[in-house]
């Protein structure tokens, strides 16, 4: 799908829980989910302050009486209305994805949740459970899975282009940790490294577990073995802030993920490379709009977004031509567009692009590569199998 | 500004002239306009044909009642609605540029209009007189000037950080008319080698007119004086594809500028080089998050960004943290969110960011260098001044 | 060629004049020389000093007795031995690049002298007669035409692969003139910035003759045309040191030539893009071992020196695999070793690589483009054939 | 050092042991050695085959009576002449060096050879005990270590730039094994993946070792521990081709190495990370004439060799301004370069440069690392020390 958007019944509306003053995430939702005008947010629980809540109401442009104290108040409430919101987005600290996804399946709404989809794998499991119970859909935002060359990257090894996986590796690298930022007043820092309020990953749980999707995502193979070494690098620092893994896939492949978020000066370095048989690829989150691959005896291909040759579903992940850059806000309103998509499919039978979704499944996975490496690491066990 | 958006009383009205089906440019101002959630898209006269524009209407969300066959009657029913339009936009081929604007300040209508501001310089000065009568405020996007690293680049000029400018040097290489597509059915090759749509101007009108906004925008400084090398390389097509020019400035300093639209494979590679007595910038379109700046002595800087360091007009530009990429659409959003911040203004005495609006000056500016540069090519003429 | 050279019968013998203390580029042309194991400098009169021509000998390891204290004495000397040099390498200030070259000619010997030919066109016309009737060869070391990826672009122009030539652009930009250092003690700076050293051009004569020649050398083309803007920036300079070309191809294809001297911060930046038909390419000199070339409809190609892909004659200028990089000195190197194989197939009758040898023909036409761009912007002429 | 020679009384006399017909370092020592001026390649046992011994010499430029069969009969009869070679190279496969180097330090020749010092650890700690005990010195060319940015690195590392050490990440890259190239025709392949020539160690032996010492040349700390787990991708294989460890230094800092040979398509990926509790900094060896360092709230600086500002060691590796590229052949002669001033330095007791030569202690600790690796791969033990 292109900006030549098909012809919609009326915008699915939507409603956010999470995401009021200082949020990170929670604006980057609200501009995701309406980017493509399939969907708008008309409500909110923003805060557990009241007030606070009704501020933000205010600046997202909502109506006072849709701005509520508490998700409780909002699942009840908005299903009285006529103009119910139809998905509930999750943008809290971690420790609120269950309850609050638990409640809304409950009552039938379709959840998108920030990642991790839980605190614990325990919460993972039950979810799951849920979602299979309830008439909601489920989706999860692993952002960069929205990239167009990303989506390239896995059409190109489900299509055997690349030949057998040999090797993969990950990188995070992020710096934004690499002073104690969490004793300043800095309200990221201070939930991300809190075990009350993260889990029990730190590094792990916010950025590894994107590059553990990245791998299975992008090659079709599951990670199965690992072997981990987290490090709380800052002094005083609960939750690990380093992350080292040496991996092996389902197909035998070793691999690597190493991701950091001590790593000074450095922004939100995410990369991939995966080894084949035939030929290698490899792609930079920070240039996202290009697709690098490698052959023997060939000159290597730069692949952009937005190009004619691409796969369909990188193609249909591309707003513009090539040459005008999309980033991070295009990508993660992919993953909105997709998931309108398997809302309205529902109804219609049309499932374009619903293999796409990050769905409750892969939450649980990325839940048990936490434990497990949390615990591998914990204890300096070596190899461990991810069951 | 970042995503901690301030309060807002309400949104602004948006209705767009042209941006129907097949359009490139329309979807992108509707993304642009409601990507801050400070405007919203409400009416459309979106194609010259009315079923057309019903479609177009269906497709953005809009109710059929706000779908009109032409502009005139958009813009007489919409004032008579209690929630009419406060801002046009205006997306059509050049040549309606001066018609719909000139009918919409007239009516007191804000008008936002893509570029060049007119079809010739004769109607942009027409304009300018209009705009200095109306109670409407007027705004051209120049998207490029939205770039957070292009404001950044501004502001180390303006501040006097590179020295006496030296030398500017701006290239923009696009492929996309390397073949007679005009031919075939596509409609944006159509109308924009179309002397009777597009204006005298082709590629200098069409992506000219960038590069030389981008050099004054940048700089500071006024171009004064050309030289112009205007060829129509694809055979039978009726405009100019391919421009170079050498120019001066007005502080003395020689330049370049050479656009094309006929590099065979070729995306958006506009890029612009600044050389100061001191330093040199440079700056490029396809990686825009990132400013490069060399000195004598020191390392090569690069900006990012997002990042702490950045001016106030770059810092304000990015939603996002430095290594999240924003690109062509978020710049496009800047110039709306630029606007909007203008409309407000014009109420409450706030002017942050007015400064940074693309007026009709620079619409009147622009069409001078076009029919300047035409003349001086078609006559082989050497170097002449720009009044 | 690799480095699996071919057996040889014994290395040629070289002396230098010019290359003495202070010299940039004598102790380059050392290494280039002898780099391949083909020639070795066994004399030299590196300076019009004697002491200072010792001294270098004695630093190139040379023997006291073939340190001449002038060009008149080596040449005479050198020829009554039987260990006599066969070639003669030129490295002096430009304004005696005309009577070295010519007397070294008169009594045999071979001659491969640094850019530009001579100081003027006339001396340049003479110099063409008198490589005629010499029994010794000519060459010029236009640096850059010695790289494998130039070869590489060359290749594939000759052979069409990019079509029909449509543009084309080159870049120089320097900026260890953006001071006048020349009124200190820097020695390259003294002699190139003085007219009685240097001739009628300043960066034009140093820099714009390689933007010039790469055009020409890689396109398989001529300059016929030009339109030249050339300035001296810095206050009180005396020649050029910034040029700005609009140009025309004896094909008819635009093309920019824009190089200075002046951009404060800057490094060698040349590079150049060729817009054909059916692609377009694109090389900078910073980053050598790679060339770019984007199609339509295809992912852009990035080709790598070294690898077995490539024509013969970029495969024949690597001495490594792909990805260890190769730099300006071996790009000069494959000038002398071109030269050499000149040289010995003379004899042989073998001449392979001989046609990449830049001769006094291209010596001549780089001077009577100096010639012609000084002329014309100084008259402010608009459009100029070189005849 | 510059190009700017000192004089010298001299060149340095070098035999090459090795580097015969098919290899492909041997042409790389000669040119490395002879590229500054000071070390003149005399005589080589070249082959074990004596014609081929003797055809490798005529390409050389040597006198066929200084073409030897063998070593043994190089070492006796070059110490007969008055102009006997003063130091050995060392360029043939892996199970050589040590007993070429043995005899050689034996009877007082300075020995220069390619890596790793020996096949083994147990014949590592004996040439240390015989370099100990000999007049002779010994180098190791670890490339890397040459370039002008790996040195700053260094330097910025040694004086505290970046804060302690927090993290190293160093990857390699090659696809040259990505196929059974040994079962063809392919000299360097058979003797690196055959046991019996290259020693326990393949990938790991073959550039493992160039990951490990990089680590420990630019941080200046020790890899103190490290879990290994090392494949043979390729069927048939009988020594790994992949490598991937988690690694800690000396000071606690948790690292990554991970190499591999089998990644089709690549080419010679060399690249480190080094993370500072102030800043990080990236060198990537296919483009090795820059050193990236990023800082938090401060723009990311590209230092660039040539370069005024740079370290001392960093300046004095590079031959030419910046912009000039240098690249593989010129980091390989500053290896020789310090070691020929550091045989000059025993006799003057000047010993500029001599402490960034890879000495012995370099060559066990590697072979060290090799054992250790192999040894806990194969077992699947977890984390071991080296001792």
């Amino acid at each position: 799908m292109s900006l030549e958007m098909r012809g919609i019944a009326r915008k699915l509306r939507m409603a956010m829980v999470g995401g009021g003053p200082g949020s990170f995430i929670g604006p980057i939702h609200r501009i995701a989910a309406e980017l493509d005008g399939q969907i708008e947010l008309v409500a909110g629980a923003f805060s557990s302050d009241a007030r606070r809540s009704l501020e933000a109401a205010t600046r997202y442009g909502i109506a006072p009486s849709r701005a509520y104290p508490d998700y409780e108040a909002l699942l009840e409430r908005e299903r009285c209305r006529p103009d119910s919101a139809d998905l509930i987005a999750i943008v809290t600290p971690n420790h609120l994805h269950f309850p609050v996804a638990a409640a809304a399946l409950q009552r039938g709404y379709h959840v998108i949740s920030d990642k991790p989809a839980t605190a614990t794998l325990e919460e993972a499991e039950a979810l799951a459970n849920l979602v299979a119970e309830s008439e909601g859909l489920y989706a999860l935002t692993y952002t960069y899975t929205g990239y167009p060359m990303i989506r390239q990257a896995r059409a190109m090894c489900a299509a055997g282009e690349l030949g057998r996986i040999r090797k993969v590796v990950v990188e995070y690298v992020q710096g934004w940790l690499s002073q104690p930022v969490e004793a300043s007043d800095q309200k990221q820092a201070a939930w991300r490294t809190d075990p009350g309020r993260a889990g029990i990953g730190g590094c792990i749980g916010d950025i590894g577990v994107h590059a553990f999707n990245l791998v299975e995502f992008v090659t079709g193979e599951r990670i199965s073995k690992l072997c981990a070494d987290l490090s709380a690098i800052v002094d005083g620092r609960r939750l690990d802030d380093d992350c080292n893994l040496l991996v092996r896939l389902s197909g035998g492949a070793p691999g690597v993920i190493h991701t950091t978020q001590i790593a000074a000066g450095e922004r939100n370095g995410l990369a991939i490379c995966v080894f084949g048989e035939k030929g290698s690829l490899s792609w930079a989150q920070e240039n996202p709009n290009v697709l690098n691959v490698s052959w023997p005896d060939r000159p290597v291909q730069t692949f952009h977004a937005g190009a004619t040759y691409l796969a369909a579903s990188a193609a249909g992940a591309s707003r513009l031509p090539p040459g005008h850059p999309e980033g991070y806000l295009e990508a993660f309103a992919n993953l909105y567009r997709d998931f309108a998509a398997a809302i309205r499919a529902r109804e219609t039978g049309n499932s374009e692009g619903c293999e796409l979704v990050n769905d409750i499944a892969v939450g649980v996975r990325s839940m048990r590569f936490v434990e497990v490496a949390v615990a591998a690491s914990r204890e300096g066990r070596g190899w461990v199998t991810i069951s």
